[in-house]
């Protein structure tokens, strides 16, 4: 009986499995450079637990489950609510900053697209508990520290960088009330990801005053900060967030990522929770979604009924990453082995074969990589099988071992032999 | 608003993952010494493929859902419908042997108990495509290799070996029919696991020859394949399957496992799709359930659509290894470090906070670990900060880089200190 995958998941055969690994120990190093500690939580939580971030529009891109127990559960979506929950938990007895990362996978239920799959993995760095701008420039420069070490310039990739308490002062400044404020960041977020009508429309949906609507227009395609003020009276609170901002920056510029960086208004993600500092890396064709976003969040943990406490964050998916890997040439077919050997055993005489085992064995529990053929047939086709399998040296055991106990060492990437006392074989 | 997580499931904060890298790190490179290739696949499959495998028992044990096509899916209890799917999909792609390795994370809706979870970690290894027993002695080295690694010796673990081919022969030499042996396999599977009295009311049940059910008994004590000519005549079947054994036994001993290893009669694996070799890794008091276990399966492939291709494997959780690994105390809590730097940053100076980021950055550019205070207090507290990150060096930026731009970098293992100009720092 013949049964298929389910759409929009993956089958990581050897080779797409080497450039999930590729990705996610390069997300893993960046982490650890930048002193981030690895966390996990399980991979299905209570289906409320996903409603109280984001609301319950989430609850259609959820692959919810009940358990015997009558239980409403849900493959995770994201892994910010379970941080929340875990933080809150152990919150008296976790040293503050808390820097932490994790790599989950995740599921959402939405058709698959380009970019976008049911199945996925995504890097989160968060930084709980420090309010500092030096935490926003941490976050930023530890995602693009990671994109920096594949080999992206700022030819490739830019992180575009704003506020949301910038953007919330300034619309209040325009008249607009506090309460209406959740309701324009998803469609303001849209902009840049819709035709310039439709956005106008929505925009006018929300909003009666059409000189307002062009100013705000306006200000989201301002990628000056020193512009703003020529749009828009600058009250004390957008002076206070505009000052972070610059600080920021230059934070970003010591860190010598600031060619990486831009202010740009446009940039401020949907979700409701975003309180301060939001960021997006883009590809800088300008072709592909979002390679990461993220920002400052100022109420997730007392949402999740913890303490008040501030954090900033950051998520990074795998798939429209791989694209953009591929499309810069940073990633080819050719370019990962999904197997490499430190030694394979050739077996020149079939009377051999037995002590190519024990051998085999005595190298690997040395704690280095070694294969064996399970057929001796002919040399130059066990040869073969070495090359194939990436062997550095392959050991051929022939004439000389069964007269001398000598076996012959072949370094695969010269191809020199050398032959020596088995008794002197260095492991 | 607070909400819990999932009875059964397990939150890894930074110490619990790092005992879960600390396994699956040991897992892969035992798997890559041994030349078995990563490979993975969805979290979700479809309901039908567990079915396939373990009948419709495992159903119960599945955290099923329906997605929005009203499609019926489960959480994967287990990789092997998954292994069987890939390879039949190329199956005239890959190259063979086929050995893969995989650590999946999988459910089961069970009741949680000691070394049982509802979320776990599974290691994988399967040899698909060799019939020799070389195959079996592989599979069996490759995860004795592994526990060895750890430290365990045939003190703490034993691998308990038999055959379901000798097996079955023996038992259609007492007369039993053929289609009876997948009823017969789970009940002397659970010979072990329930008093002797419910063992024999099981057999009972299904035989009702009381010299039948003796000598049986009698055959699962044994622990010398010898003694077995004694209790029943053996056919060529069993023979054959013997001499398999035998040889088995002979290459277990040439990789110098062999006193790891024993032949046990009352190892038969419940499920029905075990076909040649059987085997179980236990704790050698006893007192756990098997750390592994796994066999050699011939139809699975050809279950799943695929054509007849023999093949061999093992699957270990984590959870009861963890348990052995405290009890023996090779994990403890001290074991593993959540966090290590190479440099700390500590500012003497508070004028020196920037330089402190900028110095940090350009570490970290060069592929080294490192942080800074977000907040700049005492020098005894940032140096205690940096012994609790586990720093290697910690480099002081003080009054001797204002006056001449040099830097202090003390050794904290050793507490040596030297100062040197800034450009002299080696990276």
């Amino acid at each position: 009986m013949k049964i298929s995958s389910v759409k929009g998941t993956r089958d990581f055969y050897p080779p797409q499995m080497a450039v999930r690994n590729f990705i996610a120990d390069g997300w893993k190093a960046a982490s650890r450079r930048c002193g981030f500690e690895e966390f996990d939580g399980p991979i299905f939580e209570y289906l409320q637990m996903y409603q109280i971030k984001s609301g319950d529009e989430i609850v259609e891109q959820l692959f919810h489950l009940t358990d015997r127990g009558g239980r409403d559960l849900a493959i995770r979506p994201e892994i910010t609510p379970t941080l929340a929950r875990m933080v809150n938990e152990q919150i008296n007895a976790l040293p503050r900053p808390i820097k932490w990362f994790s790599i989950p996978r995740l599921c959402r239920a939405e058709r698959p697209q380009k970019g976008r799959l049911r199945e996925f993995f995504q890097w989160n760095i968060d930084i709980i508990g420090e309010e500092s701008t030096l935490a926003d420039a941490e976050v930023i420069f530890c995602s693009i520290d990671y994109l920096r070490s594949t080999g992206l310039t700022p030819k490739d990739v830019v992180a575009k960088i704003s506020s949301r308490k910038l953007l919330a002062a300034l619309l209040k400044n325009l008249g607009l009330a506090e309460d209406k404020l959740s309701v324009l960041y998803p469609i303001l977020d849209k902009k840049a990801k819709i035709p310039a009508e439709a956005f106008t429309e929505m925009l006018g949906k929300e909003i009666s005053d059409s000189n307002v609507i062009h100013t705000i227009m306006k200000l989201m395609d301002l990628h000056n900060a020193d512009d703003i003020a020529g749009l828009v009276n600058l009250n004390e609170d957008a002076k206070t967030a505009l000052a972070q901002l610059q600080d920021l920056f230059k934070t970003l510029n010591a860190m010598g990522i600031g060619e990486y960086c831009r202010f740009d208004m446009s940039i401020v993600r949907g979700l409701a929770y975003y309180t301060g500092m939001v960021f997006e890396v883009h590809d800088a064709v300008g072709d592909l979604r979002a390679v990461c976003g993220g920002g400052r969040y100022d109420n997730l943990l007392k949402d999740f009924g913890g303490p008040a406490m501030t954090a900033v964050g950051m998520g990074m998916g795998d798939c429209v990453l791989e694209i953009l890997l591929r499309e810069r040439g940073i990633l080819k077919n050719d370019t990962l082995a999904t197997k490499t050997l430190d030694y394979f055993i050739a077996v020149a005489d079939p009377t051999l074969a037995d002590k190519a085992v024990e051998l085999a064995a005595k190298i690997r529990q040395a704690g280095f990589s070694c294969e064996f053929p399970y057929k001796t047939g002919a040399l130059g086709k066990q040869l073969k099988q070495a090359s194939g399998y990436n062997a550095r040296k392959t050991i051929i055991l022939g004439q000389e071992y069964i007269q001398d106990r000598q076996i012959i060492i072949k370094d695969m990437t010269t191809g020199q032999q050398q032959v020596i006392a088995e008794q002197s074989l260095s492991l």
